[in-house]
């Protein structure tokens, strides 16, 4: 069990409901996807090995690393942090640090991975609050969205922040020329909203960032698909995240009660069957699966707790692509450009630019 | 044209993008549900007049209060004070202050109508700021959420009065006995989201309101219909509304473009047609149209500006449900136990049950 390939990824073994079962399997579809990858796997080994075992070509390129302790799904993050040096999480990550590993995947708690990912990798020069990012499936094209849960609140830097990593994930990973950027807010008004929301507004108007800034957008814009990255702070986007998960298994839910209501339906669902497969198949959560931190220097991707081995690869082939496109250099490289416009736009003309927007709405 | 009816409510004939036909079409529709309601038309007389006669059971049980200006929809709430005297907007509320009618309905303007009513009306002793709720259809029980816009920071004290203004709509105005209430976080546990949320949780689980407290709940617990009512602030709850109305179209979409795919498929989709209609019926937003602003002392509410005839009806059902039940008057009751409780509950007595719950999950 070595790796000759050139990219090589940490995989937190004991993370998330089906670990580490999901996160073996996970690596023998991702690797089945992109043969160039291989795989250190941190975790009990007595439990990784018979797994392993049984997928021969992904054993040709993984190698595990015995752990003693795990990071549990309830535990604080400041608990957490005290088993960074013996834990699967924390050594999974310090792999990345050591350069022994381009990036990590882990399923498991996302307080403590992101407060261990701070901790060990640090952020990247110039941002405050990383944050963690997903894709949305919309009706017009992916939106990704950020933060979705790293920051309850956020001032007007860090959601000009998020608004650079945002685009440039967009840009080097999903492949988007020039990203439309929106901020979330309840209006599409300049005067709508939260005053950090229209000073970071103000801000993106008159800086040269990475994408293309297109104003506030709304709650609806997301399924919509009106942008290519819609920036918000954790709480919303956390909220926003869990709803439209919600929504959709809402919507399967009451299709398949309607479906199921008579003779005449069962019949109709069974000759449409092909298209509500392929439908189901579009939509599949799994595929949207891996929520990248962006904003740290290594690249980290949470997966979610409950996936399975399909869930997981899609996990792992996010963070391949952000190692292979270099996403953090480009973000790095990105952030001096605007710390220079920044710089150039003086606090005081964003004041007068918020003044000329008035106050909110409401008293 | 005069009323001998004992439930007459004022009507902005001029508010919404269907008016005055939408609201016209809406009060008949209404009427023939609840063959009790009487209306005042506020609005250009001379467009209203033709409409109203074509509808004479209406007619009979109606009149109109010709005015001369309107709200615009894109109209600030402080320039939209200034017609409180003269636009139909203004005048159908100050109706309800001068009890010539029980209650108001308006597809106008969100912010000028909160403004208008705020300021004709006042707001119920005890309450700081009102709210905006609205019901969403779920997988379980209907849920009413709050605020969906009005107020787009909220304290603690605000989440903990929308909770009981919550509770009480639930209670009598949707027929639930003991409604369950929850607060809209990031997690469930009790350290996490907000400081503000923690310290209306710590509030809420010590003081006897018209309600069960249910603790924090996460967004998929809307769609799930896990509680009777979700308490959040009105930036978050505008997000969430929007959302879930596009995540609503979203799944209409790319279901109809699934059947629509293959032959098969839309064969299919005729045997399943009457399912699906129903299916259809069930969700149709129009049912679910009427956003009332609680915490105002008389009763007001909200239709969607883009609403219909069908629409306008279901929020004219609202109103007069509300009034009927003797909304206000039961809230104000409520609001006096929860102050009583209140002082009894020390300010210091909140400081140490949040203490007790730990600092945020992240650095």
């Amino acid at each position: 069990m070595s790796s000759s390939s050139s990219l090589t990824l940490a995989l937190d073994a004991m993370g998330g409901d089906n670990a580490p079962r999901a996160v073996v399997e996970g690596a023998a579809l991702a690797l089945s996807r992109e043969p160039g990858l291989s795989f250190i796997f941190f975790g009990d080994s007595a439990q990784i090995e018979p797994i392993l075992s049984a997928h021969p070509a992904l054993a040709r390129v993984s190698r595990i690393e015995n752990t003693e302790t795990q990071v549990e799904s309830c535990e604080k993050p400041s608990a957490a942090l005290r088993k960074k040096e013996t834990s699967s999480m924390g050594r999974a990550i310090a792999a990345v640090r050591d350069g022994v590993a381009s990036g990590v995947v882990s399923g498991g708690n996302t307080g403590a991975l992101m407060a261990m990912a701070m901790f060990i990798l640090r952020r990247l020069p110039g941002i405050d609050r990383p944050a963690i990012a997903s894709v949305f499936p919309t009706m017009g094209r992916d939106t990704v969205v950020l933060d979705l849960g790293a920051n309850t609140a956020c001032d007007a830097e860090n959601l000009v922040q998020f608004a650079v990593l945002g685009a440039v994930f967009s840009k080097i990973v999903r492949g988007v020329d020039t990203p439309d950027v929106g901020l979330l807010n309840v209006g599409t008004e300049d005067m709508k909203g939260r005053e950090e929301i229209r000073a970071a507004a103000a801000i993106l108007k008159n800086v040269p960032f990475p994408g293309r800034f297109s104003g506030h957008v709304e709650g609806n814009d997301i399924p919509k698909g009106s942008v290519d990255v819609v920036v918000t702070d954790g709480f919303t986007g956390n909220v926003a995240l869990k709803l439209a998960e919600g929504m959709g298994r809402f919507s399967s839910h009451v299709l398949r009660e309607a479906l199921g209501s008579s003779w005449l339906a069962k019949a109709g669902a069974l000759l449409a069957w092909p298209a509500l497969r392929a439908l189901k198949v579009r939509l599949d959560p799994r595929l949207y699966n891996g929520g990248p931190f962006l904003g740290v220097d290594g690249v980290c991707v949470k997966s979610h707790g409950g996936s399975d081995a399909l869930g997981f690869s899609c996990a792992i082939l996010v963070a391949a692509h952000m190692v292979e496109n270099g996403f953090n250099a480009r973000v790095a490289e990105e952030i001096r450009n605007l710390s220079e416009s920044e710089s150039a736009l003086k606090s005081r003309d964003v004041q007068s630019l918020l003044s000329s927007s008035q106050t909110r709405p409401l008293p």
